[in-house]
């Protein structure tokens, strides 16, 4: 892998130059990467297109995304607190002589991305990861997803164009194509990567964090993984709202032909008469559903195999499923139910199954309900549906829902997630291999940064967030208290 | 390991009563646990200096550190902006709808605490692991350290104390005592465990690590392990400093018998006539000192036979060894030298010796100080001992040691260790395995938590820290603007 080699080289070298410069330069550069793509939308979004099966719509959506979040971190590094500054001024009077210590957050070295099949443009090239890493100071090396790689190479233009528009080192951000099993794997033991952030499969996931645990000097990985997001029915509102229940989570079920982490695989609720009509009008909705191409021959094959796989076993009957038969490389929309009698003695069937199919289990009672969140592993959301009556009712399972995922919604689908400083894209494992991030929203910055203590350091030596005129204007804990002006 | 089940158990029990106290509740366990801790001051103070051989006003300042650390996380949670509260109200006139979603740091669940051998009070049994989980509304298990298993069980029960008072759920901290390999690995590897604080060596480190990657659910381990601390020395302080220099570094080097984390392990400098005089001076002062007892047998043990190898190796010379010999249980107070030539091919030499003692490195030149300090390793602290004429001509130096360590200071000594929020007490592997992250000061709070989003909550399901009033008066981002009222 002596390609590798040199390109690693490379972004240690630009991470040099590009880790000291002003948050101002950085900001223009982000915005200029933003504009690049924008301009070339038409021909992103067709290549897009023909690469992935996603429509026309959607992809031009997706490159919104990403241009407002490139622009999101744009704007978290032009106010510039993010930085987490503290400064603790010295005591000489104190016994012993208490000293002069200021710590922030400073980036780590070249970040290693690998792009996601499911999101050609905002989880890929110039997507979260490139675009959080590049705003905490950190080089880029892109792993182009081989599913999209001329998307990829294309985006790629855009950032190279913005590079030298604003005069960065030549090598701030690059791409390389390849496998995963021997490119994507050369790039993790890399000596100078510092860090990689990854969204995909659960195998995949774990193999690059086991890689990244076996060097020398251990890196942390970010992989988004797996996740089921359960949505837990509660009685009253499956009463009063049944109709419009069956068609909110047909639609998210199916939205994107199911390729999203946040899809709802797993329906929880308590046996009752409303839960079968509920069932039954989902199961008409799902079958009106017209099969599409899935992203690419191999993701649709896995869906294939997995359904199959989960409607083989045993207890499992269908619900609905898409009453067109799927084509070539498309996907074959499907509800299925089972009694959480089953479920609770099967763990296959809590496995991800990757596009449009969801699980509806049935469950004899509330201690049951609270025996399958308790059994189910870490996720990237749950969602409750209920009226007022149901979560007075039900204070127990909304507590029990947040000790299992990162994002706990109520009343709304798990499907879309806002890019904003208060979102969690990100859960207990297996959803995630760390916890305390998110790949989503303006705290993605976080992962790709390690706080610094300059203890006795000149004020003219410090880096402007620690100086004691405040020329950055950021918030700072200064002797504890929180502060925006000098001191 | 039955016990340790049962053990875990009751701290996952606990968790579920702590987790959701309200703050001010746990502000006054903590204080109450400071408060108790003080009222048996002697007996500690007796016991400890009984187990560890350290002089009684060490462990009297060390108990004064430990007491006013567990009131600074007190504090840290009575102001309660720690939490981090990000909020993002909904747009419903946007296409499509913007959802409210609002974030905050939750703990995770039970963390065990292994106390460690060289800090009996503030890195033990009521350390300062204990108080950041118990601030973050963790339960606690604390694995005592056998060295001194008397005082650990005696600050234990000053913990009880504050739970009986304060009403605390009984298991909310637990103490064990036994073998690393057997309980210590029991309580990794139990599946109620969430997160794992140590302090110690790299061996027994990485080894917790690697049992908590290796769970089915992996944990993060804080492990803080291995440092050898370089010093650089440059030419113009060495010159107009030389005797106080020695001075205050021959103090540093032997300070409680070496045995601290941040002892300076290694000292850089180009050669010259002042460094062989500097160098000199020092190795008269390391001949003053008096060989005092380590902290037990194994301990001592270990020092001399590391001490012995390192002598050992080719191009080692002695610069300044203790006159007296040591006694039974005793340190030999030491200083070596090396040329960078020999040091640079030898990684032996870069290996910590846990106890009084150091190597000096002379490099011929710049450049050659400059491929010493490129090949370390990452350290918890990194020092640079310079005049203003220094600090001119060694930029590059300087900004080389801010990518090795947690720490960098300018012209004091690596030892000492300041508890406040502009702390960072970690750094690069294998200093810790997780360089993220600190161990001392209020932001080792962070190590015990994650971030949850809630979207769509009704005001009054929120927890206090996200709710419309902002009850708690902490300081939040509200739609990316920063303030601490309510909405």
């Amino acid at each position: 892998m002596s390609d590798i080699n040199v390109v690693m080289q490379n972004a240690a070298d630009a991470f040099k130059a590009y880790s000291v410069l002003a948050p101002a330069v950085k900001v223009d550069f982000l915005n200029e990467i933003a504009a690049q793509i924008e301009s070339a939308r038409e021909v992103l979004v067709k290549t897009a297109n023909e690469e992935t099966n996603l429509p026309l719509p959607r992809l031009n959506g997706e490159l919104t995304r990403t241009t407002n979040q490139l622009k999101l971190f744009a704007n978290l590094i032009k106010e510039g607190s993010w930085v987490e500054a503290a400064i603790d001024t010295a005591d000489k009077q104190r016994t012993p002589p208490k000293p002069d210590t200021r710590k922030m957050l400073l980036p780590v070295g070249p970040v290693v991305v690998f792009g996601a099949s499911n999101f050609p443009f905002a989880f890929s090239t110039a997507g979260g990861d490139t675009a959080s890493a590049l705003a905490s100071g950190s080089t880029v090396v892109i792993k182009g997803h081989s599913a999209h790689a001329k998307t990829s190479s294309l985006v790629f233009d855009a950032i190279k164009k913005a590079i030298e528009k604003c005069g960065m080192h030549p090598y701030t951000v690059q791409h390389v194509l390849g496998s995963g099993s021997t490119v994507g794997k050369a790039l993790v033991q890399h000596p100078e990567t510092t860090g990689v952030g990854f969204t995909g499969s659960l195998s995949g996931g774990t193999t690059l964090w086991k890689l990244a645990n076996d060097r020398e000097r251990p890196i942390p990985v970010f992989a988004e993984m797996s996740s089921i997001n359960p949505v837990v029915f509660l009685p009253d509102t499956l009463e009063k709202n049944t109709e419009s229940l069956a068609k909110t989570y047909a639609a998210s079920i199916t939205l994107g032909m199911g390729q999203f982490c946040t899809n709802p695989g797993l329906l929880l609720a308590v046996k009752s008469k409303v839960l079968d009509d509920f069932l039954a009008l989902l199961g008409n909705e799902i079958e009106a559903i017209t099969p599409q191409k899935m992203l690419h021959k191999g993701i649709q094959e896995s869906f294939t195999k997995g359904l199959n796989e989960a409607l083989a076993q045993k207890g499992i009957r269908k619900i609905g499923q898409a009453a067109q038969e799927p084509g070539d490389g498309e996907a074959y929309p499907t509800v299925a139910g089972v009694s959480a009698d089953i479920f609770l003695q099967n763990p296959h069937l809590r496995e991800e199954v990757f596009g449009p199919y969801s699980l509806a289990v049935i469950c004899n009672d509330k201690k049951q309900l609270t025996e399958v969140l308790t059994l189910l592993k870490g996720q990237l959301t749950t969602t409750i549906m209920a009226t007022d009556a149901d979560i007075e009712a039900h204070d127990d399972i909304i507590k029990l829902q947040q000790t299992l995922a990162g994002r706990i919604i109520l009343n709304d689908v798990p499907t879309g997630v806002e890019v904003c400083a208060s979102m969690v894209h990100g859960g207990p494992f297996p959803s995630t291999t760390d916890a305390r991030y998110t790949s989503v929203g303006t705290t993605a910055i976080k992962r790709w940064v390690r706080p610094v203590c300059f203890q006795g350091f000149k004020d003219s030596m410090l880096p402007d967030a620690l100086k004691n005129s405040n020329p950055l204007n950021i918030w700072r804990i200064v002797n504890n208290e929180y502060s925006n002006t000098g001191l």
